[in-house]
C-alpha cells in the first residue's frame, strides 16, 4: 500500500473562551507542532503552508494566509487559505497532502484557527448563521441549530429512533473530553442532563450543541518518503476523498441522510484501497449529537436506522467495538470552525502512537476523520495508518 | 520536460458593471468553458473543483463551493474555496494543478468570481480596503490606492523615474483592452488624458487604477496523460511557484519591492526548468499601473529601477520584444477579485492556441502569469506552453 503523505508534527492549543486572539493562537499551535517533532525540522524547509478559517472574528480581511507565513517564522513560505465553513480544516489537510503527494512541495504547514468569543454582537449575528445555505435558509432566519433540530425530527420520525441515543452521543463524548486537557467542556454528563437541559431547536437541547470555542491546532506534513528524516513514528495518511451535495437542505431528497459524507468515504476508502472493518476508531463532526448518528449510516459504519441502538449499544464508547471522538468531539471538545478538520487529525496522530494518555484507544492501528461543512453541502474523509 | 498539467477548455464572461449575480456569472464562465473542449468532457467525469473568491458579494456567507458544485452540473463533486485576496484565482488553479498532478484527480474544473457592483454601500466600505494589513493598514484609515500611491511615489523617488512611465502602462493596457470583447473598458487612452485625469492617491490618477468590476473566468484543468482525450492542442502547465510577504508593508525592507512574486517566479521557473528568455508573453498583475513597473523588475525581466525606461520603449507593447497583458490587464480589462487569476489564464489558453484574434501575438509558445494578493504579501505565477 502506498501512502499519500506523512504527518510528523502536531499541535493543539486548548480550546475554549480564551484570552489570546487569532494570531496568538495560531503562534502557540504552530510551535507546539514544531516541538512535537522529533528531529531536524527547520521552519525554513516550509514549502507549503495552509491556512483553514473561515476569519470569524474578523481579525483580518482577505488574504490572511500571509500571517500564517509570519508566525511560522517563514515569511517567503507559499500560503493559501482555504475556507469549506467547517470542513475548512479538512479541506486545507487534502491540499497539503496533494502539494506533497505532487513532488512539488515536501515539508508543509496545516493551521486551523478561529476566534469566536469576544467578538461584537453584530458580528455573532452575522456569521451564526454562517454554515448553512445563505439565500433559502439564512435570510429566512434560519438558525444552524434550526436546521439540524428538524433534521433531528426528522431522523426520530423515520426511524423511529428513541431521542435517549442523542443523549447517549453527549454522555459519552463528554466522558471522552473529561480526559482531554485542550476540551472546552470537561465534565461528564449524564442522560437525565441532557434530557433535562433547556431545548434550544426542539429535539435539540443545550447538551445536544457544540460550543462556540476559540482555539487553533496545527500539523507538520511531508512526503512519504522525507517523513523518517524527521521521526521513527511517522502518522501516515494512506486516502484522502471528498464530496459535495447541495447547499441548501431543502433541494435534497431526504434531509435525514448527508450523500457528500457518503461520497467522501467511498472516494477515502477507494483512494486507500481499504475496507470499513480494519479501521480502529473514528473522529466524526457531531456538531450536534443527531449529526454524529448520521455520520455512522452515511459513512457505512451503521446501516439506516441503526446508529441509534448501536450507540446505545456503548460500541461507539472509548472501549467499545467501534469507538467514536475519543477526544470529546465538536460536542465537548469544542468546535472553533477552521480548527476543528485539524484537530482531528491531531488527535489521530496521538492515537495512533500511543500517545493519548489516559483516552488512549489500545492497539489503534487506523483511523478516519470526517469533517462537515454547513449541514452536509461538504464533507471531507481522511484515512490514517500508524501504531 | 515534464508538463504538470493541461487546460482543455477555458470559458470568459465580459467583465465590467453586470446585471448578473454571482450564481449566474460562475454558471456562464463554465458554460463557456464546456463548450470550449473540442470533445469528450462529460461533467459527471469532474473529480475536483476550486473556487476563488473573497465574497465580495455576500451571496452565499461560508461554504460557497457547493455553490460552484451545483453551478457546474455535479452536485457531487469535491469542491474547495480558496481565498487570498486578489490572488485567489492563481493560488486556485495551482490547487488544481497539484490535484492532478498528485493522480488523485484526473478531470478539474476552477472557476473565479466576483460580484462587485450593486451592492450595499456598507458592504463596499467593508471590502474596498480589503487586499491590506487590517491591523496597520486598514483600520488606520489607509485605503488600497493609498497603499500604491505610496509605494508609487516611492518608485518615481528613488529611481528619478518620470510619470510617464505610468501613462504609458494605461495608454498600452488600454490599447490592448479595446480589442478584448471581454474588457470592462474598451477605449484607448492618451498619455495626456492620463496625466490630465483627477488625482486619486498621488501620483496615482484615475487611469492608473484598475475599475471595480462583476465578472468570472473558469478553466478545465486535466492530468497530462488524459488531456489528449480532450483536444488535440491542450495548453501545458509546466511551473507553478508561489510566495509571501510580511502583511503590513511598513514591515517590509523595501515598499518597492515585491519579494513574493520574486520567489514565486524564481521557484515556477525552477518547477519548470525554464529560463526567463524563451517566454513570449506575460500576463502581470496590474491593479494599480505602478503594480505592471513592479512586476517587471520582480519577476527579473527588468532590471531594479529600468522598468520605466523599459515601458517608454514601447517593448511591453503587443508587438514590442516582450508583450505584456495582452488582453489590457486588470487595467482596462476590469479585476472581478477572485476572477483574475483565472482570466489571465484564459488569456495564456487563447493566445498559445492562437485563438486570440486582434490581439493575438503571432508566434507566442509560453507564456507566464502573475496575480498578486495585497499590496504583495502573496503572489502566484503560473508557466504555460502550447502552440
Amino acid at each position: 500500500m502506498e501512502h499519500r503523505a506523512a504527518i510528523v508534527g502536531a499541535g493543539h492549543t486548548r480550546f475554549g473562551v480564551l484570552d489570546e486572539g487569532p494570531r496568538r493562537l495560531v503562534g502557540s499551535a504552530i510551535d507546539l507542532a514544531v516541538a512535537s517533532v522529533d528531529r531536524g525540522f527547520d521552519r525554513a524547509g516550509l514549502d507549503a503552508a495552509y491556512l483553514a478559517t473561515i476569519g470569524f472574528g474578523g481579525w483580518q480581511i482577505g488574504n490572511s494566509s500571509a500571517m500564517l507565513a509570519e508566525e511560522a517564522g517563514a515569511p517567503g513560505v507559499p500560503a493559501v487559505r482555504v475556507e469549506n465553513a467547517c470542513a475548512s480544516g479538512g479541506f486545507a489537510l487534502h491540499q497539503a497532502v496533494r502539494a506533497v503527494a505532487s513532488g512539488s512541495a515536501e515539508l508543509a504547514l496545516v493551521v486551523g484557527v478561529e476566534k469566536m468569543t469576544d467578538v461584537s454582537n453584530a458580528r455573532r449575528r452575522f456569521w451564526l448563521g454562517v454554515s448553512g445555505d445563505t439565500a433559502w435558509e439564512r435570510q429566512a432566519g434560519l438558525t444552524f441549530a434550526g436546521v439540524y433540530g428538524m433534521i433531528a425530527s426528522r431522523y426520530l420520525d423515520l426511524y423511529r429512533a428513541p431521542r435517549e441515543a442523542l443523549a447517549e452521543v453527549a454522555v459519552k463524548n463528554h466522558a471522552n473530553g473529561a480526559l482531554n486537557p485542550n476540551a472546552h467542556f470537561r465534565k461528564a454528563v449524564t442522560r437525565e442532563q441532557s434530557a433535562a437541559a433547556p431545548r434550544v431547536a426542539d429535539p435539540l437541547g443545550v447538551l445536544d450543541c457544540c460550543p462556540v470555542s476559540d482555539g487553533a491546532a496545527a500539523l507538520i506534513v511531508t512526503s512519504p518518503a522525507a517523513a523518517r528524516r524527521f521521526t521513527d513514528t511517522p502518522v501516515w495518511i494512506d486516502g484522502i476523498g471528498a464530496g459535495s451535495d447541495r447547499l441548501a437542505v431543502q433541494e435534497r431528497e431526504e434531509p435525514s441522510r448527508f450523500d457528500a459524507s457518503s461520497r467522501a468515504a467511498e472516494a477515502a476508502l477507494r483512494d486507500a484501497g481499504w475496507e470499513r472493518k480494519g479501521i480502529s476508531f473514528l473522529e466524526l463532526h457531531d456538531c450536534f449529537t443527531i449529526a454524529e448518528l448520521l455520520a455512522l449510516e452515511d459513512l457505512g459504519f451503521a446501516g439506516r436506522g441503526t446508529a441509534a441502538a448501536l450507540t446505545l449499544s456503548g460500541a461507539t464508547r472509548r472501549d467499545g467495538a467501534l469507538p467514536v471522538n475519543p477526544d470529546g468531539g465538536l460536542k465537548a471538545k469544542g468546535h472553533p470552525i477552521g480548527a476543528t478538520g485539524v484537530s482531528q487529525a491531531h488527535e489521530v496522530f496521538l492515537q495512533l502512537r500511543g500517545a493519548a494518555g489516559p483516552r488512549q484507544i489500545p492497539g489503534a492501528t487506523r483511523a478516519l476523520t470526517h469533517n462537515v461543512g454547513g449541514a452536509g453541502a461538504t464533507a471531507a474523509v481522511t484515512l490514517f495508518s500508524g501504531g
